[in-house]
């Protein structure tokens, strides 16, 4: 039995409330259960310099927690002044899983910046992001298509990101808190829109499992994935 | 006219939601019309190093502009690596004003940490902080008296806080973004429930002001530091 | 009775030294007491990224302490990586100050920057900074005229900043070190030739204050601004 | 046909010399082909904050490429000021692949660490550095038990590291840089000797794969480790 | 000829101020000519952890230049969040320099730091801070024995430090700022008193030198320092 | 006696490995004795900001221990987040002294950086380095001529550096680990081919030294030195 009572592949709510704050181009609230994460979409005429006269675009994400999105208060990054590793690793791995589905040549010299701040944390901060961040690019690239600034769809497909992992011996499906600090494998699949994986990690704690536990993961992950792109497409009107 | 159509002694809409997030204390998320920061006190059983030993408890304040709170988005300090001027200049002036009526010695030797996260930003997002925080710190002492960890309330009194400024020559209370970025003066008034002043900060934009331009906004602002006194006590249950 | 033996009113000897280094364009060593701040003003014919290609010029000030301007030896900033706060907020408020009486247009492409250096510290070092600044300032500028660069004068008005505070329930002028560690409220003026404020702080510590006790520290800083625009008559051969 | 002429399942040379260098507890040039790693494990009789008092040691590792390992010069890590994402995603994966096979509590409250840095590159570097870490942390550990400082061996098992990826639509095993850097899609596995799997890592570049796709590339990896496991224990003298 | 017209083996005329600054320990302006130094010596009454429990205490020195000592305005080092590499060349000699002559043992363990603050440059600024942190440290022991802190003398000599170098061809003693930019050869020497050497810094500038060229230069530092001693004694009153 | 059984004037085995690495322009493993450090030289068709448009070339170099070089392990200055001074002082003497050698107009408009990385130390890493830098720099500008980017050679002469120092009272050439950490003073020459001087550095620690020990240690340096350009002749063919 899971603490949350949940099935083994059942996955927490999912919400998406869209236009959640009204400077960005796009963005979104997205809620993995008690996970929840502020997502901006951020347009911007320019490309970082190595991109610079290739006439595409590019797609990049920033990850933060607000120091109280824990249990207990972790020091705030712009105080301390550096970006942890494991900061780093999600921001670079949320980019990564975007620009998969994104056709940069189509999307033209410009960035879109998907900021991910997370409000509250109960385990799957990055999948939530990443899920999120789709629903916030797709708006920002509605709102450039409806002004005739891009012409054709650079973002055809969906992408999405569920954690699972094996606890007390069981695969499950979206791990919380409780079940993530306790794992015995931990893993993290970006799946695309068709049946497609963008990336997979994952990372035995303690444990370790084998090629049937890593395929078993993947089959949970196709079940979360499926449920986060019906929710995407209704947030988008889809 | 003011671009919102108020008269000049009017307020935005004041919100304050409380238990807004979960882990935290305190926790609320106070909105000054489209300005909306989320407030979290964090109670740590520790006091920093230049207070230890003297019984005493200490209370401060981050703050922080989510990227994308703006009209367009704002490099993320923690990955500059440095916070800038004016935050810490806001987050200087928000833990002054929250220790300007708190009692340090009733409080022991424990730390309430404010963390004020900007949302969403349309002008007034430091004394919306101020004014928000003041409810995270009650609740987060309201807790730690409850569970028998303060005997005597060190929170007697309120403090809020309100920006009111000269605009086309008129004196307006709690400017927004378009009113703020076209002041000749601007002013920033923390007061304290019964009437004292605990900090007032007003600043010539291109043009000054005199003596009575200084007692004309102060005035505005007493009557702004009432309403939100009264938006206070809603959202504690007063 | 102050621990000076001053009456309540009664500033500080003033001192400002012209000259006081060979190779800025304007140099002073200002000293309010045992108050001792190097300002030097150096002009660069070149203005910083946000303005550039206005046709306007920029006035801005760095500020620091000399590790052993004070009691005790602080850590030195250079040596810790970053500026404090404090230093921030201080170096922030002398750039304002300075520019509520420039006429950037009139100034031209170029930036004035204010190097305001505590040799040694007794109360009162933004405001020193404030008033010896304006010389340095005055300084660079008759230079600029007198080479023919400058046309219409861009500073024709003085500006000056004193501290005043409520210190034993009395308020006086122009605190020195003892007064302004004990005092219950601390303000900071920033007045101009003339009358008008250009900026006013006010801060309760441990106490608070009121509109009267607010009006009384303002009657104090026109005495103190009046003795200093005429040392910096003086100084500038005016 | 693959660049270096390899078959899609044959891995490059492996070459593994013990005792590089000579202050380390343990010391190995590991070299897949033109990718040379020097890794130290570096034994200290301390264990991080987090660590203290729990009976038990820790294993950590830090990763650097010299500026010249690579085709151009990369800037120097130390003289930016920082470690870049990419550096600080590897030092945590080779920290926690070691991890994975280390018996904290029989290792006792000290801590080794392995540092592992890149001479030269070409593709690979973190698997190489994985790989040869184990035999740096096997000779450390060996040192402490021939002087009587741990009594059961605390890493019972090898672990290894390899790439493998899709390259013009085929699986190959161990990637050097050129098809690093076209392929559409690139894996990092490290395996347990036995079998289990304590990290998969697989990311799409450009094209996307599916779990075929990832069971191939994970069949690839085992060919590979087992060549790896092979050069260990040869190194080892096992 | 020399640009100032002095002799090959002339100095500038040398000022050294006591008690320039009220708070530190010791402290002095020490002047080269148009080269001004302020050094204060700061006692702390514990250690670095490096050499805790040693019973011996440790002197130690910080250096720095404000913006506009020099002919164009430099960029503050706390601004920019790091020191040059040569201002940690410099206050690391200034250190090592001033431990030459003090016996730590007879210190007890105490710290005590000369901080250099170059007020106003022109050639010379490392020597002139050496020759007058040592009348620094001088009045700063001189207390600790009045107050019976200290019994023996822990400073029982002098030293001193002057900079030559070979100009058009000829040797020179005490470089200004244009002697110093166009010089073949730059040295900086560290003498104490009786004759001993303790440190030598030669470097070549386009031009070489060889063993005669050095003997010459240490020559000249001979002269140069001996006019030094003469000054710090008078300066400390011996 | 030495600690080695070395004579006073006795060097420690030379050996410069070259084209240690393959991807620089310029490489070799410098070893004296046990201190090994790998040099490589990497051209850029560019130069910094400061030598832009003077047709003339630039030569820096950056220098690094790993952390393990050594008895104890250091900490990594990129995970620290910056250049000790050491650190700094040292690769600044290294591009001193190969610039002292390099004709910088005859180099044209390109910048070759000369990184210096020990991979064991044992005393004498900056001397090792600036020996092995040099035939770094000459294998990189063969490589220039070849192509025909070079005409005339920018180095027609060598520079090599050694060690010296008094050690129990007795000049010594090239002091290892043991030796130097005992040494009552130390010095470093770096001659130039022909018999001049480009920096000497001597630094009395404990003990002082006079002229005559000072010309002793120059006289070691130049037997040292002898051996030095024979082996770097040697290296590079000559």
């Amino acid at each position: 039995m899971r603490p949350s009572g949940r099935a083994p592949d059942e996955m927490r709510e999912i919400e998406i409330i869209t236009n959640f704050t009204k400077h960005a181009e796009g963005s979104v609230l997205v809620c993995f259960g008690d996970t929840k994460v502020l997502v901006t979409a951020s347009v911007e005429e320019r490309v970082p310099p190595f991109m610079r006269g290739k006439g595409e675009g590019w797609v990049t994400a920033e990850y933060s927690m607000l120091p109280r999105a824990t249990h207990t208060r972790g020091s705030r990054e712009a105080a301390k002044g550096k970006q942890s590793g494991r900061t780093q690793e999600i921001q670079r791995l949320i980019g990564r899983s975007l620009r998969a589905v994104t056709d940069l040549k189509k999307l033209g010299e410009r960035q879109i910046t998907l900021d991910c701040d997370v409000i509250q944390a109960d385990g799957g901060t990055r999948t939530a992001s990443i899920s999120g961040a789709w629903v916030a690019l797709r708006l920002a690239i509605n709102g450039l298509m409806a002004k005739g600034l891009i012409v054709e769809d650079p973002l055809p497909r969906k992408v999405a990101a569920i954690s699972c992992g094996i606890v007390n011996g069981a695969a499950v499906l979206d791990l919380d808190y409780i079940e993530d600090s306790g794992a015995d494998a931990d893993a993290n699949f970006v799946l695309i829109e068709g049946g497609h994986i963008a990336e997979a990690q994952a990372t035995a704690e303690g444990a370790t499992y084998d090629e049937e536990g890593l395929l078993r993961l993947l089959r949970l992950a196709r079940i979360g994935c499926d449920r986060i792109f019906a929710a995407q497409d209704k947030a988008v009107g889809a």
